[in-house]
């Protein structure tokens, strides 16, 4: 069972998760690399996701807009730090609703062998505040979502070839 | 008198200061808005500065080296996330001593009226380990001359008006 395991430490201003998936890392990484696959799975079933840029290589940055069902849109934007084919990347991330707070992500891709991988992300906020506002958000459910749709997408792309 | 203030809170990965100038918040901006400027205060006295890229800008990136009076050579790198003219910046720090241990920091420059102004930062961590290395490391006496360097680069410059 590949189910999202999501942390919510104590004291500490950061959240972490990691999901395993039965595709190779290339694959995964993949997904996230170009705007094509990932707005056919980032967020929630029936998001709507229009990416304005992004630019996945080290240096590069990124804006979207996801609309709901309620025909409310935000929209997501940041920076990469740092971006390593099938390995690792680090990256800011500010919500529309909440400007100037910040967060970091780091995102660690792990070929785990035999065509699986796991994927581990350590996000970093800039108060103790942001964080419990964002746990609280609905962030599981809708990270949870994504990654079943991503691996929904990758089923179909498998079974294309 | 405008003395750097650092505040290294218990159990959160923070570190925090703020320095007041006495020069209008637009020459305190400037001289962290390009390579020329800032080539000539930052870091401690002795160290020689050599700006490989700095684009200080949404979405822009950043590379300098340190070489310090051993002779001894650091790189420093990011992006910025946000930056908005006299008002406010979002970048990411990395320090080649410590790869992939990315940081970020929020710079406020705030107008305090008669030409006077103050710098504020909030630095985040990705783990309590690595704000306690970064506090070790004699950032606050760096910072301090830093920022006594700029005052007198900005003293130097207005004289020369």
């Amino acid at each position: 069972m590949n189910a999202l395991k999501l942390t919510v430490p104590d004291g500490v201003p950061f959240i972490d998760y990691e999901r395993s998936f039965d595709f190779p890392v290339a694959e995964v990484f993949r997904a996230h690399a170009g705007p094509e696959l990932l707005a056919q799975w980032l967020g929630p079933r029936g998001t709507n996701v229009a990416v304005e840029h992004y630019d996945f290589r080290t240096g590069g940055s990124y804006l979207y807009r996801h609309t709901g069902p309620d025909g409310v849109t935000y929209a997501f934007s940041g920076v990469f730090h740092t971006v390593r084919e099938n390995d690792f990347a680090v990256q800011t991330f500010e919500f529309s609703g909440y400007p100037d707070v910040v967060s970091m992500e780091f995102l660690t891709f792990e070929d785990l062998g035999g065509g699986r991988c796991r994927l581990r992300a350590h996000s970093v906020y800039p108060s103790q505040e942001a964080r419990d506002g964002m746990a609280a958000s609905g962030m599981e459910s809708g990270l949870s979502e994504g990654y079943e749709r991503l691996e929904e997408l990758l089923g179909r792309h498998s079974r294309a070839r």
